[in-house]
């Protein structure tokens, strides 16, 4: 389950709307039950696909490939943190942002996949790392995910960055939007870059809100950038190479809340986009295959 | 006289406000009257300075630097079009923006000695221009600063920027903010760059207005930059390479507004930020030195 799903039905994302009636979109884990010999993949191997919320599916066998994660990393990972959201905190660090060591990196949402994995990968490259999300999950954000300090996006965030005892931002990874990219926004260090990745504060809107002043841009010399992670596939392995020694290490890693049966996947998206479930929001099939 | 005078006032500029009493900063051209032997200008030397609003000033003479403009240029083109706005959008384009022969660049404001430079330097590296103003100054955009298209303004942009015989904007020129930047970020061409110059919206607005929505920032991949000039003086040679020869022939230009007398200064600046005058707005001390 994905954030992006929601402004993906309101036909504000890349792509057209699904139709009512239509398969809903998204990726998924599957196991190969048939598939022609000669091809890339064998009956049992896995593959992650864009599969949709369906529990069968015929699809060419060209273009996939069997997943290949070491043994001891369970193969969901490959959806969450080892996966897209992990190649999208990657993308947004390394190649919109170039982060560099000693920076101070600011991230919202931050006990969501991509957020945690912004924390890890910021840690990993020298950062020193504030975690922005509601009070619940500010807890496990500072004490699991590792940020170094919190930030209550449900409390006024101006003075509790005044009072933060660290310098200005210098690199603001964005999945909120709205007044907590407002407030960032008011609080970077000189040249600090932000990255636009997701505007979770708007998914649920029908109309698109006003957005922030952007005066505090130009006295920041600030850059922003928007990311789409699509345009980063060929840098799965090159974050893959890094991120893979780093979940070993138990230095990245993400809660799962996993709903039982695909009947289950519309609570299942209803609780990620109200933010009562945290960390990686998976539907698995039942029974199991 | 500058439009950014006016965010100055109202305590949102770099700097602090000036007092009541107080003299308002500006950047003049003075005739040096007297100077230590020895020192880096003479009596007779001309001077690009920060003077502000005065006719007398005393001023330690190490850093001043005699006007090096050939004698065929006019003086006061160093306070516009080969001075420092000049340099601002030439920082914009190819500093910020990496313009590239063949894109097309659109910049608002387009009949201010800012944008005047932005289509004149943006023709002169292979660009397709489009001027938005008002519709007063279409005219004046197109046939004499040049630009290929131009765009009103006071009309509904979206429909405009839809009819437009150019493909999506890559490099949007921001002097506006507003209503102007919210339109153009719903035009922009994948991996666009906006350079965000001055909010000329804002700048007599005592509480900031909310800005635009950074969806469309993020679909289009687009980038967004603060600009601030004083950043770029030292690319002030490397601008006036390229900017005297264009000057001198004739394809960089810009109107001037020439007030007369100091006291006519408050006049002029309203002048400026009301858009009834156009190009470049100077006010000429009288008697004349």
């Amino acid at each position: 389950m994905d954030p992006y799903l929601c402004s993906l039905l309101a036909g504000r994302h890349l792509g057209p709307a699904p139709e009512p009636g239509e398969r809903m979109p998204g990726q998924g884990i599957a196991r190969v039950v048939e598939a022609p010999s000669g091809g890339p993949v064998r009956p049992g191997n896995r593959v992650v696909l864009d599969c949709g919320w369906t529990r069968w599916l015929t699809q060419p066998a060209d273009g996939l490939q069997p997943l290949k994660l070491p043994p001891d990393i369970p193969p969901q990972t490959a959806l969450g943190i080892l996966g897209m959201p992990g190649l999208t905190a990657w993308a947004g660090l390394h190649r919109m942002a170039t982060v560099k060591s000693g920076e101070v990196v600011a991230v919202s949402s931050a006990s969501g996949t991509v957020g945690a994995a912004v924390i890890a990968l910021a840690r990993a490259a020298g950062c020193t790392t504030v975690g922005i999300s509601s009070a619940g999950k500010l807890d496990y954000v500072q004490n699991e995910l590792g940020a170094h300090f919190v930030l209550d996006r449900g409390q006024p965030l101006p003075e509790q960055l005044k009072n933060l005892k660290v310098p200005r931002i210098d690199v603001y990874f964005d999945n909120a939007g709205g007044a907590v990219l407002e407030a960032m926004l008011s609080h970077l260090a000189l040249n600090a870059r932000v990255v636009l990745c997701g505007m979770m504060a708007q998914y649920e809107q029908i109309e698109r809100p006003p957005g922030p002043n952007l005066g505090p841009v130009i006295g920041a010399r600030a850059s922003l950038h928007g990311l789409v992670v699509y345009d980063h596939f060929d840098a799965m392995p090159t974050f893959l190479e890094q991120a893979v020694p780093l979940y070993q290490a138990g230095r990245l890693h993400c809660h799962e809340t996993v709903f039982a049966g695909l009947a289950q996947a519309p609570e299942a998206l209803c609780n990620l986009l109200g933010g009562t479930s945290h960390g990686r929001v998976l539907v698995r099939l039942e029974p199991s295959f």
